[in-house]
């Protein structure tokens, strides 16, 4: 036994050899301190380079040494980079030492498009012999000193050549980080833009909640305050703040729920019509399939507004006011009131599917964190986002038919001759359930699962035996 | 320094050529396309194999090529399946080709037990001289173009040979996965059906949560609708929406609290009767412990949604109908009204517990989500779910005893002498809590912590020198 | 083409002979079989040690075998001690057959320092000739059966030597878990704490909810309570349970909100006095940067509590009762109430303020969980948490103000001469804001970006060349 245990120990020792590796890191700032720091307690062996090793010294971290550049360069194959874009022409002169190393460009700019070129390009034009890596630029300072724990662990790189792209791994990988590799250092400019990104793919549906939230202000606007206004001559602009916002958000939230249903619906239609789903589909429906979960999310907030709008209603001066008011009246002209059945089924009803609705919507939320979506199965996740999706609509869209309930035929509901905000919403949560209700006939459904299991109408040229069942 | 770092240099120059490694992938729908570029992008050569793979040419990445599949087959060792199941058979006369491969098994199927044996056995079974790893079927198409940045990152793999599962395990962690190795291929059929699965460790306490709905919606029902038709011959059915639910509400999610609390209690209990930890619990209770999780979830969905029902009280028709009744027969009978302190600090307690009771269960909700419980110690995780979890039953069960209030001694409460909901939901969590309360008693305290340490009231054979304390 | 697939094979055929390599662990308990079982499924062969090896034998997991101590510890290279530490004492006379091993320290204490040194340390201590790493002890043997699918992956190790640690982080990653060097053996201590460690971070900002709602609470109490009954000897006593707790829970959480926004603040004025950013800042700033997320998350939760105590005010007896009143005193009196639209504008834009802040909150609370704020990037992250962070504390501070609206100047306001609470709780929040207002002003702003980007008023010695921009 004892024989294949050291054989075993001697392989061990051999393989790790790489692990107490030198490596470099030019620039004693803050990046620079707490990568070098966390490379020595990874067990590298770390040397800084700084234009004036003497007055560094005090800084870095004990146990790594500081020599100057040259010096420094020639102490490691690999050199990570955490100097600004603007000074790196110091190291044209040290291109010499710098043949054959691999540089890694942490660096990251103020803003997009700051420089022509990604800086790791820059890096490479000024030091041709070296093989310039990009990566690690999506981490902070802070997170290399506490490590990974409870922050992003996956970090990407780029680079032209493979070698020193695994080299780089093997140390991110040390470092307790999973590096993806992204390909040739072109997409740099992608890499050194992720930090500065703000919310590309929200961008859209912010867009179009904005865009209907003003749009649906200022129709009821003119409909509720400017029409009591010009017909009663009575200022009810007090409204704006719960009343109107009440309005706006329960009709943006169904309208972006619909939204976020009506791509799925329209992709099936398409595959229906032309036979198979071998084609692409147009890029605006792709780029539109591609925001729901943002469409979806932006709906639960407003709906989490309509809920707290509606909550705080009994609250409300005026609505106190009117209750006394009402009842002052019963009083004063001696009437009775007679307690309405069909009222209170209706109203309740309505309250209960409002409820209802959103605490699928709420669900729905919930399976969208990233840490939830994660543990679910494809299926799973299809059930909730679809099947759960679809019975959210459906009793949202419910939910304001009961609101409107035996107003849609009453004359003045149609102020200057325009409908209410909550009619016009109904209209397209309206077509999208409809939609989904053909799709799910038998005959109609038989047909979209065949063809989404490789099936086409004409079969002509395309081998069929080579498609896999795309989980969606 | 310089013939060290050539050395290095030169490793890592060896060590990477595993990566440019050329590896094959049949079929070029979806599933073989995103894997295919993928790969590409990972720095693999791709070969793709075809039936027709002139007609094929067109749709393949860019950088990839493709031959017909007895070619592609000699062009690499690993070969991705990336076909139906149905067309397997076009692999038996390859037989000689694939022989020593290893063939990935990606396939999955429409619905669990669609086959008498898992693909990768069928597959296994079609060309018994490559060597079959079952992997990567729960990834999507999609996840693949994507990467695995915010989906999920695990990918299992099974199969006969170590060899070649670490082959695939290398490409999954080249590709940003994280493979484990689940075992053999009698393991393949679990894999093919895990992204099949809908929800199966939440069957069993949502048929809870559906039969105890069901059981107290018609028990109340009865109680308060059928009764108050029968015996005073109102119609008072509109109360079903929301006076109803709101009073299933919060009795399913008690009994479902105190369900989550029980099968631990009653874990202790056998542990202190059998005088040690080293005998498996009853089938019945560990199956019950393994769903408390999703128990107690539900229980806050009840709990959310009684929350809700309770909020929008003030809104509804029929309570502001009785508010002006009330007013209005105070004035025309001409009483005076007392304020009853006693009844404001009851109703005012029993709010506020409900208020702090509710929060906790939000809070232990919260912890629940993986990305939270996973940044917790074990002593936090413990802390939160035991001693928070059992403080969030007792606030809840306080605030049932204090709805009832002086009604428990009413004879008027028990109609057609049937106890309230309520009540009936209130002996299982007084009996969690009473067994919670023994177990925390000092000398029975003390004797659970020294059996959980391993110590064993009849010492006799085994050894308590092995048994490390267990991190529950 | 062959030649070159076998020679790959071949590879992977050797470095594979790694996996099939024998470990061995001492102890049978759950978590010895736990470990055993997961090692087994990974392909390694596991042999456990026992001291009674043949009473033993029916526990241990099917495929392992179980031998004496010395006779397992000859069977491999790596033994995981999976035996609690009061035990340890029956390795030293194996100190013989234990020299050169790794010995894998899995043990926990049951408290803080209930030993002087670190289990892993008193392990080296009796067995010098083995190379002792701590590890694995944050996972329970639950987590080791199931793998770490929806458990936390990452492990810690430390110990002395490199290829010791090597080794054991290559079985990590095999089990699927990502390990992380932390150092040397020193750190034993720190990883054995780690899952006994209670809220660490969570304390300071506890002890301050805790000591600002006591405050609070007693103030209010003197003020509301003990006035009304000294001054009118009416017993209000009642209030206490949601009026007083409705009044503590907004002040506490606008005052740890702004708490969580000081010390940035106080940061950057810092920093424009000193005129650099390479100055550490002093300890207790630190610390108090360190415990913002906590400061902001406690903030939340009493923000909660606070809108669940406003939304069932008007379920609240006292207010029904209130509310009653004053109608039949309007009839009684024969008064007319008159509508005053400015207090209906106060009061709607009150509420819709809260509203809104409230969200932002829920927002702000979301995005700091881990799934969350792991995939935004700097940009996104630091969006939220600053420019939405200001604007939530913007929206309560005018919600506040709006709450006191014309009661500031009126001498009634001022009971006891003491001011009421929301009026202390104005303070802080407007400081904050009005330091933050400052700050954002085009000079000063340019400023302290110039400072943050490595500019220093008097770049006497340092170099600024070598620093990065820190991602903060």
């Amino acid at each position: 036994h004892t024989h294949t245990q050291t054989h075993t120990h001697a392989k061990t020792h051999r393989s790790s050899s790489k692990i107490c590796e030198r490596v470099c890191v030019f620039g004693t700032g803050d990046l620079g301190r707490s990568l070098g720091l966390r490379l020595l307690q990874a067990g590298y062996g770390v040397v800084f380079g700084s234009r004036r090793p003497h007055s560094s010294s005090s800084l870095i971290p004990h146990g790594s040494q500081v020599l100057g550049h040259a010096a420094a360069a020639q102490s490691g194959h690999l050199i990570f980079i955490a100097v600004q874009r603007e000074h790196y022409d110091f190291l044209v002169p040290l291109a010499n030492q710098l043949k054959g190393k691999v540089l890694v460009d942490l660096s990251n700019n103020l803003r997009k498009n700051q420089y022509p070129e990604a800086n790791a390009e820059y890096l490479q034009s000024l030091v041709p012999g070296a093989e310039v890596v990009k990566g690690f630029n999506t981490l902070s300072a802070w997170s290399l000193q506490k490590g990974p724990s409870d922050a992003n662990r996956q970090v990407y790189i780029c680079g032209e050549s493979v070698q020193a792209k695994q080299a780089v791994m093997a140390v991110a990988t040390k470092l307790g980080f999973s590096a993806l590799d992204r390909g040739f250092l072109s997409v740099a400019r992608e890499l050194e833009d992720f930090p500065l990104q703000l919310f590309p793919q929200w961008r859209l549906p912010l867009y179009i909640a904005t865009g209907l939230s003003a749009a649906f202000f200022f129709y009821l606007l003119i409909r509720d305050i400017i029409y009591a206004y010009f017909t009663q001559g009575k200022d009810i602009s007090f409204r704006i703040m719960v009343s109107l916002a009440n309005k706006v958000c329960p009709i943006v939230s169904l309208i972006m729920l619909s939204l976020c249903y009506l791509p799925g619906v329209l992709a099936s239609f398409l595959q229906l019509y032309r036979g198979t789903k071998y084609r692409r589909f147009p890029d605006w429906l792709d780029r539109w399939m591609l925001c729901r979960k943002q469409l979806g999310l932006l709906a639960l907030g407003f709906a989490f507004l309509h809920v707290l709008y509606t909550l705080i209603i009994p609250i409300r001066y005026y609505v106190r006011f009117k209750a006394t008011e009402r009842t002052v009246s019963v009083i004063r002209e001696n009437r009775t009131t007679e307690f309405d059945t069909t009222t209170a089924w209706s109203g309740d009803s309505y309250l209960s599917l409002g409820i209802l609705g959103f605490s699928l919507y709420v669900l729905l939320g919930i399976t969208s964190l990233p840490s939830v979506s994660n543990v679910l199965s494809w299926r799973e996740f299809s059930f909730i986002q679809s099947k759960l999706g679809h019975l959210t609509l459906l009793l949202c869209t419910a939910h304001t038919y009961l609101y409107g309930w035996n107003k849609f035929l009453s004359s003045s509901t149609y102020k200057w001759c325009t409908p209410p905000g909550y009619m016009l919403c109904l209209v397209l949560p309206s077509v999208v359930l409809l939609l989904k209700l053909l799709l799910i006939t038998p005959c109609v459904d038989r047909t979209i699962t065949r063809i989404r299991q490789g099936w086409e109408r004409r079969a002509d040229q395309r081998n069929p035996k080579n498609s896999q069942p795309l989980i969606p």
